[in-house]
């Protein structure tokens, strides 16, 4: 059986073929235009694949309520070419098939479960920190809809004593997301953070107010695993940085056999970037499976 | 049939005895003093009784993994005379019964969605906010445990500008329970929260932390509904202060039919400080079905 994947983001959609055992077979990259100039394309490549199902993980907000009358819809995004598009109906008018549809950082924790470092666990918290925040639930077996979808980014953040930089988030300023993402790290510092990397403080600040996140998460969420992935978790000297953080900022509030072996309880993600298309594999997996 | 209802506090024990329905035929409340004075007279209460199932809601931190070797222990609470106490061992050798067991927060968010305020949802939040703070969450229709239970009331606080006081929590300082609790309100104001419910700058100042735990734990685990009970609760003027802030803090970042009409989303609890106890005949309940 042939599987599609379709990892929609807001700067390119990768398509992909994957097989029952969430294998990728082949893949392309399309930049993420309108939906009148993308979605041709995307169709065009899905069309004579015979595909049994597709998974759609996709950037939001977006409405995962079945019983909604705009599900399917990526609904108040800022990119305003995509507000209030209906993905997945455009996919099942095309293709005719079952369709699985979930948040972007939704499909790469799937992924992360089936195939990659939280396999078999049923409380997983993924976060991806790149251009922007974002993270997904996993909680008792499922992913966390609820009223919505979980948006990690925004958790308030109670600034460092030594930093007086207001945060990037035009919603918030001070939210996790408007202190931590890659353009908060390059106007505090002057310079992306890929060209900080020898510099320690920048680093170590960082990994302050992840840790900050992750801690409230944790007594919020009481994940059985940890990962953390995207363009700002590249730089793999943050990792030590955040856990030891995170433990003077529990201040030995909780005691765990998992954070008592907190190198693996905090890891990064397993799957070399394939997290997200893997993950839209099972969807299409499991969309196939219900509808059988 | 009957079932064995216990709401195990840190002052008191409620014993009761409940219906199919939840319930409450009779209870009875023992001072909570040490394991060998007050367990007999729990056991005492309820051996004639001909109950099917025992529920116990029970403070914390408890342990709720059935996997480990501490299952049914109160932990690592400050109440020394309690902690390592195995309190549902204790119970099955007295009473040879199916027993339920889960947290005090737990407990009363059961209560209120089986029998209360939030019937029929499969995710939602319960806060209790008194002498101290803390939480109990349904994610995906069931309790959520994970690595151990929600510890909300620990949750980071960003102090009001106005507000120096820096929190009353020993592990945290300025946290949620820190800053929101009843001792926070007292030390902070110089009365107890009851001598004060005339003053409206205590209840704004109060409100918005609550409503910025709040902001954070909709950003976090996206509930269908939010219960707040507890004694500082009962100043029920805190409920429109606490709904305005919610939305004056989420900046129209979310935007949800529950948060439209957000009155019947923050709401109080509502089953006269029984939910905990209807909870517990719940937890009895399904102890009772799943062994039968």
């Amino acid at each position: 059986m042939l599987y599609g994947a379709l990892e929609a983001g807001g700067t390119k959609m990768i398509c992909a073929l994957g097989d029952e055992n969430g294998r990728i077979l082949e893949q392309i990259s399309l930049p993420t235009i309108e939906p009148s100039v993308t979605m041709p394309r995307i169709i065009e490549y899905f069309r004579d694949k015979e595909i049994t199902g597709l998974g759609i993980a996709c950037f939001g907000p977006i409405d995962l309520n079945p019983n909604s009358a705009t599900y399917g819809f990526i609904t108040t995004t800022p990119k305003l070419k995509w507000a209030n598009f209906n993905i997945v109906r455009t996919m099942k008018e095309a293709l005719h098939i079952p369709i699985g549809f979930d948040t972007d950082v939704n499909g790469s924790l799937l992924g992360e479960v089936c195939y990659g470092a939280a396999k078999g666990l049923e409380n997983v918290l993924y976060l991806t920190i790149g251009t922007g925040v974002g993270g997904g639930v996993m909680a008792n077996g499922r992913l966390l809809h609820g009223m919505l979808h979980p948006e990690l980014g925004h958790i308030t953040m109670l600034p460092h004593p030594s930093d007086s930089y207001r945060g990037h988030c035009p919603y918030h300023g001070i939210c996790f997301e408007g202190m931590a993402a890659g353009p908060a790290i390059e106007e505090r510092w002057g310079r992306k953070g890929a060209e900080l990397a020898d510099l320690p403080e920048v680093w170590e600040l960082e990994a302050y107010y992840i840790a900050q996140a992750l801690k409230n998460l944790i007594l919020t969420l009481s994940p059985e695993r940890i990962i953390l992935g995207g363009g700002v978790m590249h730089q793999l000297q943050l990792f030590p940085m955040i856990r030891a953080s995170v433990l003077t900022q529990l201040n030995g509030y909780l005691d765990t056999k998992e954070l008592r072996d907190i190198d693996h309880y905090i890891v990064p993600a397993s799957l070399h970037d394939d997290q997200g298309i893997m993950g839209c594999i099972k969807l299409a997996i499991d969309a196939a499976a219900l509808s059988a």
